[in-house]
C-alpha cells in the first residue's frame, strides 16, 4: 500500500506585501537603483520567502543529497561505470566529495540518503538506507523507471525528508544527486514537461564524446517515444521517466514550497525534480531559486521555464548540489546587504 | 620631488612548474574531467600564485578603496553630486556601505584612503587622508587629470599600501573605489590603453539616462582627443586621464603583483587600474583574478585584454570593491577543493 503524497494541494504563493515592502526596502538603500544587480533581485526574494523585511540572516541551511542508480547506465549513456554511485555515498559519508567540502566551508548541513542505489551499500548507517526504495530505476527507454506504487513512495519519502529538515531548523534547502547516468532521466522529465526534443535537451554529463551524446540522445528520444502521452500526467511522467532519487527529490522540493520554505536549485537534476515539483504541486516555483547554470542544456530551458536566473555561472557539471552549495554565501551576502546597508535617509 | 614609484621594473611570473603540478593535482580529483569548471581553473591559479599544491585557504584577505574626486563630475557625466563621495567615505568607516556589510560577511579587512576627495573629510581619523594627493582631480575633458608629480605621488602611495597591506599578512588584496563620475576617467584610461573609441567602452555608470549617455560619450573622446599621442605612455596616460585614485590603485596593483602576492579585481575602476598596473609592470596581470562582471562595457573590453573571466556575473555595478569582494567565498571554494577533495587514488 503506498503513502498518500500531496498530491496536487495547492500551494500558498509568498506574500505580494511583503514583496512589495522588500522592493521598497532596496529601493531605499543608500546604493544607487539597480546598482546590486541580481544580488539586489536575490535579496528581495530571500525577504518575500522568509516574510519578512528585512530579511533574517540566512544561516541555517540543509542539503540532502539523493542518490540512485539508472538502468539507462548499462546503456552506454555514461563516461562512468555504475559502480561510483555507492563509493560517491561513501565518500560523502568521509566528507571528502566536492559538495561535502564546499558545505563544510559554508556551514551547509549534508545528508545522504539511497533512494535507489544497486547497492547494498554494506556498512553504511541504517539512515542512508532508510528510505530506499529499489536497487536501481529501469532503463527508462525500455522500461518504466518505477512501478506507480514506487513512485508514490519515493514522493513520500523526500516529503518526510523535508518535514525533518525543517524540523531541525532548516531557513533554505538543498536537493542535491549522485547517480552515474542521471542527466539521462532528467533530461528526459524536462523534455516531456517542456514539450521539447530529446536533441535540443541532451547535454553530455560528466564528459562522453560525441558518438556518445548522439548516442545518449537517441535513448532519450526513444524513452520520450516510450512514454508517449503518458507525460501529460506528473506522476505517470515519473513513473515512466524519472527514478526513485528523482522522484523523492520532487517530493522533498514540493513539500518545502507547501511549508513555505526556500529551496535553491542546483544542476540539471535538482531542476528536473523541480520541474516535476512544480507540477505536482503547482506554484512551487515561487519558493525557489536557482543556485548555479550548469553546462546541460536542459537545465538552462528548465530554468526559463521556472523563471529563474542563476546565482552562480561557473560551467560547472558535478552534480551532488555542489553548484548550490558553492551560491549559498552570495544567498546570504544578499539577505545582509537588504538588511544591513545603511539606508538613504540615514545619510542625509 | 617626487616619489620614485618602480617604474617599468620585470614582474617575475608565478611559477609553471607550480602551474603543471596544480593542473595535475586537479586531473587527480575524485571528479568527472572539467567538472568543477572555473572553479577548477580558479583553483589552478591561486595554488600558482601561491607557489604550493595543495594551496593554503585564502583565510586573509584585504580590500582597500580608493576614494577620490573627477572634475567631470561637474560636466553632466553622473547621475549624482559630488557630495556623495565624502558621505560614503563616512559609510565606510561607519561599516555600513555594502562593500563594508560584504566584507564584514566574510571576514574581508576594508581600508578606506582619500586620495583625492574635493573635501576636507573633518573628523574622519587622520590614516584616510594620510595619502592624499589633491582635492578632485582635473577634468580630463579640458584639461591634465594631474601634474606628472601628483601621479609620480599618487602610484607611490599605492605601492606603500600594498607593501603595508602585505606586511599585515595578506594573502590575497582587492583594489576598491569611490568617487562620482570615476567611470569617465576609467573608461578613458582602458580606450586609450586598448585603441578603442569612446562609444565603444562608455557605459551608464551609476545610472545616466540616453541622453546621460551621449553626453558622456562626448566628454571620453574629447579627452582621448586632448590627450592625443601621449596615451602611449602609461604615466602621461594616468596624468592625462587618470586621477590620484586611480593612479594609486595602479600603484597598489603593480606593486601587489612585484611582491608575488594576488589580486582580485572588482568592477570597471579596478580593471581600469589593473590595466594601467600591466602597463606599468608588464607581466603584472598574471597576478590578478576577476571577481565579478560589472555592466560597463569597458570592463568587458579590458578583462578580454588582460585574458581573465570574472568569477560571478551578476549585473553589479556598486563599485566599492563589492564585486571582488562578493567573489571571495568563491576563491576560497576554488583553494579549497584543490586541497580537500578526495583523490581519485584514494577511492580505487
Amino acid at each position: 500500500m503506498a503513502a498518500d503524497p500531496l498530491l496536487h494541494e495547492p500551494v500558498t504563493p509568498p506574500s505580494a506585501d511583503v514583496r512589495a515592502q522588500a522592493t521598497a526596502r532596496l529601493a531605499a538603500l543608500a546604493t544607487p537603483p539597480g546598482a546590486l544587480g541580481l544580488l539586489g533581485d536575490l535579496a528581495v526574494w530571500i525577504a518575500t520567502v522568509q516574510g519578512q523585511v528585512p530579511p533574517a540572516p540566512v544561516d541555517r541551511v540543509r542539503a540532502v543529497i539523493f542518490a540512485g542508480d539508472h538502468g539507462v547506465a548499462d546503456h552506454g549513456v555514461s563516461a562512468f561505470p555504475k559502480a561510483i554511485t555507492p563509493a560517491m555515498v561513501r565518500t560523502f559519508l568521509l566528507g571528502k566529495a566536492g559538495v561535502s567540502v564546499l558545505a563544510a566551508q559554508h556551514g551547509v548541513s549534508v545528508r545522504v540518503l539511497d533512494l535507489g542505489v544497486e547497492d547494498d551499500l554494506d556498512g553504511v548507517p541504517d539512515e542512508v538506507t532508510a528510505f530506499k526504495i529499489r536497487r536501481g530505476s529501469g532503463a527508462i527507454h525500455l522500461e518504466d523507471a518505477l512501478t506507480e506504487d514506487e513512485t508514490l513512495r519515493a514522493i513520500a519519502a523526500g516529503e518526510t525528508v523535508a518535514a525533518e529538515e525543517i524540523a531541525a531548523g532548516a531557513q533554505l534547502l538543498i536537493g542535491g544527486d549522485m547517480g552515474i547516468g542521471n542527466t539521462t532521466p532528467a533530461s528526459a522529465l524536462i523534455a516531456a514537461s517542456l514539450g521539447l526534443p530529446a536533441h535540443e535537451v541532451t547535454g553530455r554529463g560528466t564528459g562522453i564524446d560525441e558518438a556518445g551524446l548522439v548516442h545518449k540522445t537517441q535513448v532519450v528520444q526513444q524513452a520520450l517515444d516510450r512514454a508517449g502521452d503518458r507525460v501529460a500526467d506528473p506522476l505517470e511522467t515519473l513513473t515512466a521517466l524519472g527514478s526513485a532519487d528523482l522522484a523523492a527529490a520532487a517530493g522533498f522540493m514540493a513539500a518545502a514550497a507547501r511549508a513555505g520554505v526556500p529551496v535553491l536549485l542546483d544542476g540539471v537534476i535538482s531542476v528536473a525534480a523541480a520541474i516535476m515539483a512544480e507540477r505536482l504541486a503547482p506554484g512551487a516555483a515561487s519558493w525557489f531559486a536557482a543556485g548555479h547554470r550548469s553546462t546541460e542544456p536542459a537545465q538552462s530551458f528548465a530554468l526559463d521555464k521556472l523563471g529563474l536566473v542563476p546565482v552562480l555561472d561557473l560551467g560547472m557539471r558535478l552534480g551532488e548540489g555542489s553548484g548550490a552549495v558553492a551560491a549559498v554565501p552570495v544567498v546570504r551576502s544578499a539577505a545582509l546587504l537588504l538588511s544591513e546597508v545603511a539606508l538613504l535617509s540615514d545619510l542625509t
